[in-house]
């Protein structure tokens, strides 16, 4: 039944071309080296469809023959959703479908395919004077494809929502080649069973998206953006539901950051000037919207209320653009700025916005008693309950025995803590291959029981993206 | 195979007690009429479960003995999809489960009960001091379980999103008794397949939604609204773009009349003073939220810039509450007004927003030329693209007459146009009983395919709501 290395590669020539299949292991890097490098599995073959019609018949070829096939875009994710489990697999990288087949800023809508690399699609959107809210670290390699496929979120989410809710329509390839034509850009549509949110997050396990009707948004006249000292996690929620009563969906970004992120960054040079107006144990950046119709000032005013009901003691709002850049490198730094200091255990991980004071205090003292000397930093979305939990090797410590001493066992402590504050393992990256088994445990067996029925039903045999997700 | 009358209501009294079973057709009526009077089907029984577990006990019952069962909220839908279709069904009413089970203003979230009146929700929100932004004309009666599984819009949806987008997890029964406990409260979950959205939306016909987490939104600290003369529904459709740009996320509403629907209501009275400024062929209702901290005047701005682009010719502004309440009450009349004047057809569509002049210059052209006289009254919510386009019998008709010879003719009429322009046959009603035969036509036959296939996988004896929504 199961055909050889030889087979496959002519199937796949015959469908695509020649210069749309890659079999020779050392050509494959580029699709099989995945960012954190945890994975290391090759595969059959690597085929590159030109058309969604290719897409469509790689897939026919794939079901008849149980061949399964890993789709992949920019090849960023970091659960190891996008590369091979078993090194059977054949990996179907969209990259080849990268236009932006319709965009009208008027109507708030852009139709782009799944290759065309996020960076392209926020430059074809401003092109037209509009914004399409997604801004992730990768966005200069991520594709749309793998952007929806991951439900992937970023800094945006608070005001424009995560992938799903920018998503409007999409176009999928479903597992014997059907296509499923659900590409519309209507805002209102009741006519049968959310299946643009069933493809949306499913990690390429029921269908390949090929591609997708987006919302565009009206580009702000301005930022208003500025740093501020909080003396706690308890007080920054306060903040930020202070934020929230005074100017609602105009509060842009809502980000925690410890007083260790501005240490370590400042330290190893990574910044250029302080952005904090002083030293605090922690710090929200905060960044509203402004539209052309709206008088600036809302982000002073609500600071000023904010310092009378001592919140916040001390702030430093961008003057000029320099300045926001600053404060969203800070931010965005935090993630790459622990490798320098050694080691890092890190968790993606959300609860109920309620309880991000409780998640911090709890996991850090379980963690830290655990680990003497281990570093907590926990930053990241507060606005949506998303904290990115991180913990630092103590100082001095050897990175490889810390790693094989703590990781699994931080990983257990934090997602007790998680799961009893009623949170999620994971918030933004997924399941892939990476958390299956953790998937099995933690999750509701009634909801396993529905996905395993879902997934028995569009790909009875089993072919899209084999032991992802579900295991 | 199939259980006799006696054997059903035996079996449901000794699940739920006598108390929560009625079998007299004569008392069954509040649960069977529903409000169009379209459907006249009866029922085996009524059975309202007083908590979960026995909803879960009748499902496991139902199940077992191939019984089908209409879940039932508050009976407002206008599809048919809460009533029976064969006569066999049991209806499960969730009215006894109408708790409010927590609610956290601060944090946003409120968890309700399927059974809870939806004004009973928005009740509970206020007196935290938050506001569930979903409002219905039938809001004194629909209950939080039919809303959402109707996927209801009403007029806050610009601003808010539909009862999908603002739904963060349900508890659910399955077709065989089992509880989905997906009730979290969590912004960000990337934790499997997107199961909550398929719930939301499918009428009953995956499994019975028993509670809800909803998201709560701060109050207002006042509205800015106002009714504008505008020249046509392009100019509309520019000044809608204009407001965006201006206002973003701020504007609340952007509804559409034509000057049909002021005549109609002044001549039968229905409104104490004319809401508009003056006589013009077009309106729209412009409503902008303003939070505590942002300054007042952002409507009056932009309404001069709109002048000044002669996107509009004259305007006034609601300057007490007196003059908003009537401003609403004139584009909530909009339905019940027609049938002041006899009889009329009805569509509830939405196309791509781009698409709504278009809908309404071909829509009302083909209905005119197939039934001279025929008055088209097509208004509601251009922001969404979702246009109630209804059409008026010629005056001096007889309207059985006129609904006999035009209602089937211009259905199609209307949809061919619709579906011309990628729009929605149901944009916020739904298909029921009503749309099966339209939805089979219409709809993309993979994606009717892939609901199909679903079905099957959750509800192998078809005993969910049978009949509806796949017919």
């Amino acid at each position: 039944m199961s055909l050889t290395a030889t087979q496959i590669r002519d199937a796949l020539i015959e469908i695509v071309g020649s210069d749309g299949v890659v079999t020779d292991t050392d050509k494959m890097g580029a699709w099989l080296n995945e960012p954190r490098k945890r994975f290391h599995q090759t595969a059959a073959a690597v085929v590159t469809p030109p058309s969604v019609e290719a897409v469509q018949n790689v897939m026919a070829w794939a079901n008849e023959n149980h061949i399964g096939i890993v789709p992949q875009g920019g090849n960023t994710g970091l659960v190891g959703a996008q590369v091979p489990l078993s090194g059977q697999e054949v990996i179907l990288s969209l990259h080849k479908l990268d236009r932006i087949r319709s965009i009208d800023a008027g109507a708030g809508v852009m139709t782009a395919e799944a290759g065309v690399i996020l960076e392209n699609a926020h430059k074809a959107a401003e092109a037209e004077g509009a914004m399409f809210p997604l801004w992730l670290a990768s966005q200069g390699s991520a594709r749309i494809g793998g952007v929806l496929s991951s439900n992937a979120g970023g800094v945006n989410v608070l005001a424009y929502g995560n992938a799903r809710e920018l998503t409007m329509g999409v176009e999928a390839i479903l597992a014997d080649g059907r296509l499923y034509q659900g590409l519309n850009a209507l805002k209102k549509d009741n006519t049968g069973y959310d299946l643009k949110d069933l493809l949306v997050g499913a990690e390429g396990t029921l269908g390949i998206i090929t591609a997708a009707s987006l919302k565009l948004y009206p580009l702000p006249q301005d930022y208003e953006t500025a740093i501020v000292n909080v003396a706690s996690p308890e007080t920054a929620l306060e903040l930020f539901q202070l934020m929230r009563e005074r100017v609602g969906s105009r509060l842009n970004a809502f980000e925690l950051i410890p007083w260790i992120g501005l240490d370590i960054q400042l330290r190893h040079g990574m910044l250029d000037k302080d952005p904090t107006a002083s030293a605090s144990p922690w710090y929200a950046l905060i960044e509203l919207t402004r539209m052309a119709g709206t008088e600036p000032g809302a982000l002073q005013a609500a600071l000023e209320v904010a310092f009378d009901k001592t919140l916040i003691s001390d702030a430093v709002m961008a003057e000029a653009l320099v300045d926001r850049t600053r404060m969203w490198a800070f931010r965005e730094q935090m993630s790459e700025c622990q490798s320098r200091e050694g080691a890092s255990i890190k968790h993606d991980v959300s609860v109920p916005v309620a309880a991000v004071p409780a998640l911090i205090a709890e996991g850090s003292a379980a963690a830290e008693k655990f680990a003497p000397g281990i570093r907590p930093v926990p930053f990241g979305h507060m606005g949506d309950g998303n904290i990115h939990f991180n913990f630092s090797m103590p100082v001095g410590a050897d990175p490889k025995a810390f790693m094989a001493e703590y990781d699994e066992a931080v990983h257990e402590i934090i997602y007790e803590v998680v799961l009893k504050l009623g949170g999620s393992v994971s918030a933004e990256h997924g399941i892939g291959q990476l958390k299956t088994e953790l998937l099995r445990q933690v999750k509701d067996p009634v909801a396993l029981e529905m996905m395993r029925a879902i997934k028995s039903a569009l790909d009875p045999k089993g072919i899209l993206n084999p032991g992802k997700l579900l295991g």
